[in-house]
């Protein structure tokens, strides 16, 4: 039996600031990315973001980042490996608690924004965060990208990594995605995105912009909850899904 | 036989900016209070403060503060009970992840500054506190001031409460603490000091400053790593623990 | 000729996240306050609201608060007065280059949330606030409560103050607002609300919710951008301002 | 009649933290570089800063950095060129606010750490600080790396720039500083330091490490008050300026 995850990035709230639809895209996903206080999510935002994730079985993941509340995360920094282990464990930590204190567990890590496109590249940085992700407990899951720097370092640290790929992004021949701002790197037609979804799960393969088959894991799917039309796309997915017999859970 | 506890607040530099002096007094204390990034201590200094407690077998414990970093959290701030609950769990959470990753677990969790001294009189905030002590795990006690809110909320919340007193302040009749600022509120000379110290481990009372003897529970005392003298105070009162047979160990 | 000024909190975005629907409102205002960077309002931020202002022809003040982004600045803080003093000098500071780089000048501070009712209170915080908008160069006004210490001190240093006075909120007899939560706090009848600010305008008095006339300056009239029916409001008081021969202009 | 003026960062505490000897170091320089609170520099050093500064006849210069108070400053960001401009917009009008409150004025700009490395290479950030500080009033001098995009830009904008030259870094053949870390980065020896000073402010040229005598315009020299023996450095440069008829005084 085909089984995918549906992750979302949750609580990225911050003090007065809103941002998201979490309560409606809560009960659609299986994974929940709780911002962790470097770009977003205050503790009681995190506190309330988690709660909504163990009401509807939704998998806690800690969602760490750079330290940047006002670039939201997005801006590189050249900061050491090293302190990407103690920010990483520094926030998943927290998140745990919360996790904790809610009944349930931290489930997976998953970076964000500028970290997470770092360390999808940079070895050193994705090892400091598999060692953080190690540290943070047996069973805790890194997502990371298909394919990326991040997946090889988890199977080095004895951490169990799920690969991560996306709808609404091509892919290209290496496998690696076509970046943001070149021509076709976005799937905008939700028949394509789906249909991109299906073949990375059934069969394992992804069409990429040229035209090839190439292989791809496929755990975990990238929702954007912060996106017009996320709610019906997820609805329209877990349709499929339902049709195909894909079952849609967290990893165990 | 009689035990005491030592306490130090440890890891307070944060960034490029030193303070104190961890490495001579770590292996001087039984438990360190770690700052947890609110007041002080970035996940760097984290990391390094917990090692080097792990290293001298001291307890690590957690030293949340109200949001404050430019104030260092000595800054009285109106917040609720239910965010002091958020603030706990979150610093809580991070502390106790790189205790883990030091092969080693949160001991105890002690609040700072501004937030030791409003939570010793408002019953919310101490209720607060212990809740999210609770949350942090089974065993992690709240060190909180002798006979002040924080340890009636503790029993509360099914957490064990140690008693904190303190060599370099006296007391006053009904057993808190003289205010700084009022005469005789700080002890100088050390032999007294010393003595009060004992008086408390030994006989479980403090004389007043009115001269009257008041009983005064001894789990842990505070020492001051910052102050000139501290080192030399610290081997002073463990040299007349081991002539007088007092264990110095960390509550188990 | 009667006159009023008719001021709102504008620019009170962070980084990602938005607040307030500052181009709508602008259009309808003579004076903005502008989020200062230490409980909204980052860097960029104040520079679009300060173009926006510029180009509506708003008089431009800043905002200073507390240093508060969790809380946007609405937590009392207990704050010595000579850090008041800093803290209003160097977000003065930093919105007037703004407003210079802009081809204008600062025109007015108004302090925000905690600070605001704390100054209102407190002859030490509001000497130091008055004392500041004076270092900020001649001629910049000081908003404060119409009645409040911050009116006395802005007098005592040689500050112009201008007093400010609410449509939404009920007076008591001694001429201070009905606190937030008591019963008839706050005016929600729109029709009640305009008639008390043209009584203030035009008579210089209000009717206290215990009957009687109190004297009251208004020089200024606090707007609530991010209420449901502001820009309605903002209309039907400019609408009524017109047909009465009332000015609206910030203050020379 | 050849003249000098000696820099040097100030101010570089914050809150709790204390850093450098700044009342030891300002009565032997000509301009401070004062912190302005994104790397270090609470609002209340910054004061404190400043009116040491003023009384010490010391020109007042701000001292914009990257927001990074965890890394100090030193830490790459990729923020755009527009930020940047608000970025030293806003710490600019700070410090010049405080500059005006001690009865003085913002004499110049000079960009910390990371920003100042990258804005010298960086033709759209070095145009981005030559805008603001062009904003920030006539007569405002930009302080930038001799030879770097910096200078150039401050020319593009109208704005007066200041070469700034150092005793402690070998020079290449091209005229850039020896990377730090490479051999011969730095200058330990006092006498060649003072002898490298020497060249550039009586003859306009350095010996760079490959022999090459390279044209390089000293307008400021940077001291840097952190390092030991900077102290003892400054006098002996001093004591040599006077013996050479060198003028130590800030650009007019």
């Amino acid at each position: 039996m085909k089984s995918i995850d549906l992750n979302c990035d949750m609580g990225e709230s911050f003090g007065a600031w809103k941002m998201g639809d979490d309560a409606t895209i809560m009960p659609l996903i299986t994974s929940a990315n709780v911002a962790a206080g470097f770009h977003a999510g205050d503790p009681t935002t995190i506190r309330e973001t988690v709660r909504l994730a163990v009401e509807n079985r939704v998998a806690v993941g800690a969602h760490p980042s750079l330290p940047d509340l006002a670039g939201f995360g997005r801006r590189v920094m050249k900061v050491t490996a090293r302190e990407i282990y103690d920010l990483v464990l520094y926030q998943g930590g927290a998140v745990a608690a919360f996790a904790h204190g809610a009944g349930s567990a931290l489930h997976h890590v998953k970076p964000h924004g500028a970290l997470y496109n770092m360390a999808a590249k940079d070895e050193a940085l994705a090892d400091a965060i598999a060692a953080a992700v190690k540290d943070l407990g047996d069973g805790v899951l890194l997502y990371g990208l298909a394919g990326s720097a991040m997946i090889e370092a988890a199977g080095r640290h004895g951490v169990r990594a799920v690969s991560e790929v996306f709808a609404d992004r091509s892919y290209q021949a290496d496998g690696t995605l076509t970046p943001r701002g070149s021509p076709g790197a976005m799937i905008t037609d939700e028949r394509a995105a789906v249909d991109q979804v299906l073949s990375m799960i059934e069969r394992g393969t992804v069409r990429s912009l040229e035209g090839v088959d190439v292989s791809v894991a496929a755990g975990t799917l990238c929702l954007h909850g912060d996106q017009p039309g996320a709610v019906a796309f997820a609805r329209a997915l877990r349709a499929t899904f339902a049709d195909r017999g894909i079952v849609v859970e967290a990893p165990a």
